[in-house]
């Protein structure tokens, strides 16, 4: 289903440089739950175990959702926002609320504290049929409570208690939390995130399938697609992708590649690049270690990044994702006077021009000294979108083994709500 | 008009440490015009010197166009977008075409060869009254030159050759080109890119200005921010903005910070941290040198790259860039049951609150071992946009002849293109 290509990484590296063996007992430490962070490893064979009654009523309600809302409003932060965002900009795109003919327009809000982007949704939505979807396991995070706070009110205020409750469906905690406390009191309808996935693994339960199926999209082929990448990504041979990538990337690493750059295909995957930064940075950035995890839009950012890239410092490596088609096909058009000289890719597709770019970007980068690895899928559909997900899920616990740390914690996350909690005066 | 701070660095380094004296002499070389890539300085008096009767078409067909267009597509890559679409993002919205209450949806194509992207914004405008500007020095670019054959040809087919006349705004050479060479013949209104304002540097030109204009930015406020600016980003004293960002950011590199995070306050400044990453990357990486440029929304990704700022390899430095007040005003409601806790901040402002959440991320990053420079704004208005935009350039251009590089060129943007039109089939 991916494709995975080394070619890039060959004349850096010796082949025996790939330490298999350290990634496939990585890989075997993650399957039998004996390494650290082994309470969190839910996701791992999600695609299989996933509740199936709890999925019915994930569809039922983005499917109510979809026929009956003007707007729709996900409130969360970091896992609880990312994954969502990342399906809906590269299955529907970026601009889906002005390019839309059915279904609600979708805002996600509650990811920090800005005075303009709250108030204008809250403009947006005004007058709108709108509902509410509130993601936080301890409905304690202060950026996506006050957003709730500002639009359980609104709501409350537009269709009184009644219309509110109807409006409101909360992600939470299974038993415990102050948001798992509202909602049992309030009634509103309640979607688990299990007490063994963390936020960044989280984007196949009911975090990332609610706003995925309220905004249209067919989660049961996201899971599908999960499911088989699942296959391949768990077998115990050199042949696992994620194992490639994992055993690729620490060999780079170790030869003093320290920040990696995903190069991605345009804006519809610019959120894709997103949750990846999160996955990567947060499971391995810890103990003075770990790949900084960057980004590069193609061919956009090639005129921005691309000299860096070329020439600057050589502390990087490189993974392109691309896709062989696009969802849609453009021809470029033959125009008899050929002033502009474009005459010679008349007729042609855009992917073929994009491949013919991609292939130019990787062989420059290549000669000048970054490593470049492909990642190739097929379409951007919902299947190849549960495939990413899940093959990227599993090559960062292989890799954070690996790397000798924890992948499933985030110590350092916490240090600034220390503070910030210190100076706006909470007890 | 811009602070910067230096509290969060003195730990890290000695005060000496920040070589003024290079500093001041860089800065010199830029007013004299006598260091490497001195063809490329028109930028640095610009804010004096623009042609005034070329501003003045800028406004009139800014007018026109916001008054006369339903839909505005700006058609350019690199230094050809990133400074209007960071304009528009912070002075307007990200959302601004939803939000919009009067002129035109505006979209940036021709930064990418991506199908979807292309047809999505061809579907977005059909049917509206569409006007194009379309920005290239030489006209070749491959990616804004496919989307321009692409929308003049629907131009064209839509409203004959008269009515695209009316509606296609050319930025280019003054002389020379396929681009002008198109725009001649076919009598296009044209703007000029100065030959001595290089791609990057060109936001206070017809490039960034017409864009500006035509979304309703009084691009008259913009430049009186910028002259403002000059004044204190020339000036030769240790109190220069921009001198002591250059002489800090060249110093933390010196002492192995290979990574710079420009940190930004919410999603209207994403585009702001796009334009920045240009500048500086494409000027500062070659030679096998440079900070190699990355960017984090607040608070939004301290729950994504925060675990790794606060805790992975040491290679990192920071600058935080926030405004002091938002455009609008937002207070936290108070709620009787207080069910969710936030009452201890009922009544607050989100600025106040958002400004603790800084705080708090400036001290945590710094125990943490990053180092953390402060650049405090006083509100994203138009003054501050063209203050902002000067004050980055006049530090970029010391900064770079600082690091030995010519800050001017960008001879590793070319590598790709070679190898792609070798694939293509080019002649």
């Amino acid at each position: 289903m991916l494709k995975i290509g080394l070619d890039g990484i060959r004349t850096f590296l010796p082949p025996e440089a790939l330490d298999f063996g350290a990634a496939l007992s990585s890989l075997r430490t993650l399957k039998s739950g004996t390494g650290a962070g082994n309470d969190y490893l839910g996701w791992v064979r999600l695609p299989e175990t996933y509740d199936r009654d709890e999925f019915s009523r994930i569809i039922a309600a983005g499917r109510r959702i979809w026929e009956q809302a003007e707007a729709f409003v996900v409130i969360g932060i970091g896992g609880s926002y990312l994954g969502a965002r990342a399906a809906l900009e590269l299955l529907r795109s970026p601009r889906c609320n002005e390019a839309k003919t059915s279904g609600p327009a979708v805002y996600f809000i509650g990811n920090g504290i800005s005075a303009d982007d709250i108030s204008e949704v809250l403009d947006l939505v005004r007058g709108k049929n709108l509902y509410v979807n509130v993601i936080s396991k301890s409905g304690t995070t202060l950026e996506p409570a006050l957003a709730f706070r500002i639009f359980r009110e609104y709501l409350e205020h537009t269709y009184g208690k009644d219309g509110a409750r109807e409006r409101i469906l909360c992600t939470t905690d299974r038993a415990r939390g102050v948001l798992k406390g509202i909602a049992d009191r309030e009634g509103y309808e309640t979607f688990v995130i299990p007490d063994d996935v963390g936020g960044r693994y989280s984007v196949l339960t009911p975090v990332g399938l609610l706003p995925m199926a309220a905004a249209g999209i067919d989660i049961s082929r996201v899971m599908a697609g999960a499911a088989a990448q699942m296959a391949e990504s768990l077998a115990e041979c050199e042949e696992n992708p994620s194992v490639v990538y994992a055993a690729a990337r620490q060999a780079l690493y170790r030869m003093g590649k320290k920040v990696e750059v995903l190069s991605y295909p345009g804006e519809n995957s610019r959120f894709l690049a997103e949750w990846w930064k999160q996955l990567y940075g947060e499971s391995e950035g810890k103990d003075g270690l770990g790949i900084f995890p960057a980004s590069c839009e193609l061919t956009a950012d090639l005129h921005s990044l691309g000299q860096y890239i070329q020439d600057g410092e050589r502390i990087l490596l490189e993974t392109m994702l691309r896709f062989a088609h696009s969802r849609r096909r453009v021809e470029v058009p033959r125009v008899e006077a050929d002033e502009d000289g474009l005459n010679y890719v008349a007729g042609r597709d855009y992917d073929e021009i994009f491949a013919c770019a991609a292939e130019g970007i990787r062989r420059a980068h290549i000669s000048g000294g970054v490593p470049c690895m492909e990642l190739v899928a097929d379409r951007p559909d919902e299947e190849t979108f549960g495939a990413l997900v899940y093959f990227f899920e599993a090559a960062c616990g292989i890799s954070g083994y690996m790397q000798g740390v924890n992948p499933f914690d985030q110590p350092g996350v916490e240090e600034y709500k220390k503070n910030m909690f210190a100076l706006l005066g909470r007890n």
